[in-house]
């Protein structure tokens, strides 16, 4: 029975128990910060292309197609733009059906902690969430001494700035699997940043082909931790952008609609997984064992 | 352009703002209390069959069809009774693809604060959110002062205890639309009781056809908030439930293997909505007005 096995695995309490800390901290942070929190969308017209390809995830409501949300970076951007404020958070869940992803950081349902800064570029970005990481990383460490004993997982108070690689240097380096390489080589946080992927990342004018964007990578072979960057918002930029990457127009009809009546305005966020945060801190083999009802690309789902 | 009209309505910031200052106030008053935070299940074979007819949403992943969430009433059960501690919490998004609803408090999609409290009676649950409710009203009164201002809605501390009803004693005096006449009629937050509905809601063994289970209204017209109950968790109990319902024990087949096991326990529990306790604190005509992104019954969805 491997729904009975699994709830009963040792240790949920006290990963639950990070889980929290962790959030509460987050909440905290941006509260601080004066952010505004929104609430997720789960379904919708539009929904991130993504940069690699899934299976699609589509419901109908009185004829129209609605798609499942495999992140807010478009929603997100369209609220930043409409509202007269520094920034803005969604804790965001996300639906992603994997083709034949074989790895231990991926689920089929996440949650992402979605951020957006009003027109803030990609280094001020950057900063601040080094800042949101320590503070997170501190108060779990501080609140969770029990916990922390228990799984025998001490945590270290990340050193900032993080350092940065581009893209670029490391596939050279490493290969295409760059992202796993140098996160076993390291053993603090650090920034990959300049990938070509989805057309709404902002793209350098006078450097086609290279990009302000980030993905922030947890050390000792953790993975990705959080993907984002600054963003295009002008109506021709983005045409051109989906052209170039044979996307249909019609696919993001509001979202062009927007653009085109000059309603997207400068922007840079990101989207930190929670799920993968708490596999980190509680440094869990498999990201299946800090949640009750995983889903795990290629098997079957009972809960 | 209907898209650009509502995302520049007036006033999403003094609405947003009192929405974060309300979340921020249960994050603290559950974490005061010790309450672990667990993550949303968007996609699962079980969800809640509610007590109304929707249009099913599903998709599929390998051959398997998952359902969207409509509410994590099954998951909540399950997750408390497989952790040793006294609650959990969830800001939980629900997809409910309503048929014919008329309604000034309907969304397609909203979140819900889900609650469970392991071991508790209805009392001790109903006392407890009114504890949430008192906290979470004080607390946006007290800090949003200016948006109060602005938006015009002064906002009163809830009396304790809430008045209490019996949903039979208010159908014979009002009839079958008893909720909405008597929230119009009261000027507190007060209990309807003993709801004739879903199968995991505890029957009153010694008196069939009652049940400990409960919803909370807002006063003034404003309608349901909140909705919850005891829960029934013994094998035999569900079967016999889901029998008198006509609804297929396949259709809750991992739920079931798990009462069989004896793996569900006591507890008692709510959903409380996040849209609609913005509306209520904000006095909005009608529950599009606090979203960006409003999803309302029989209506083209834009965004």
């Amino acid at each position: 029975m491997p729904n009975a096995i699994h709830l009963q695995k040792e240790n949920f309490i006290e990963i639950f128990k990070i889980q929290t800390e962790a959030l509460i901290a987050i909440h905290e942070f941006l509260y601080q910060h004066g952010f505004l929190q929104l609430m997720p969308v789960i379904v919708s017209p539009i929904t991130d292309p993504l940069c690699h390809s899934v299976y699609e995830a589509n419901i109908e409501y009185l004829n129209q197609k609605l798609q499942l949300t495999k992140s807010m970076a478009l929603h997100k951007q369209i609220a930043i733009s409409a509202l007269d404020t520094k920034g803005i958070y969604i804790v965001s869940p996300n639906v992603r059906l994997e083709k034949d992803i074989q790895s231990d950081n991926h689920l089929l349902e996440f949650s992402q902690l979605d951020i957006e800064l009003k027109g803030a570029s990609a280094r001020e970005f950057m900063s601040f969430m080094e800042e949101l990481i320590v503070y997170t990383f501190s108060r779990v460490r501080d609140r969770c001494k029990e916990e922390i004993t228990l799984l025998r997982v001490p945590i270290k108070t990340p050193k900032t700035p993080f350092q940065l690689y581009s893209s670029w240097d490391l596939r050279s380096e490493f290969g295409t699997e760059f992202g796993f390489q140098i996160s076993q080589r390291e053993d603090n946080l650090f920034w990959i940043t300049d990938f070509e992927r989805e057309f709404y990342d902002k793209e350098n004018e006078s450097r086609k082909g290279h990009y302000f964007n980030y993905d922030l990578y947890y050390p000792e072979g953790y993975g990705e931790a959080l993907s984002g960057g600054e963003r295009d918002y002008k109506y021709d930029v983005i045409v051109r952008k989906l052209e170039e990457r044979n996307q249909s127009p019609e696919d993001f009809a509001p979202y062009l609609e927007l653009a085109k009546a000059d309603l997207l305005g400068p922007s840079a966020g990101g989207g930190l997984g929670i799920e993968r945060l708490v596999r980190f801190l509680t440094k869990r083999p498999h990201i299946k064992e800090i949640t009750l009802f995983p889903k795990v690309p290629g098997e079957k789902i009972f809960l």
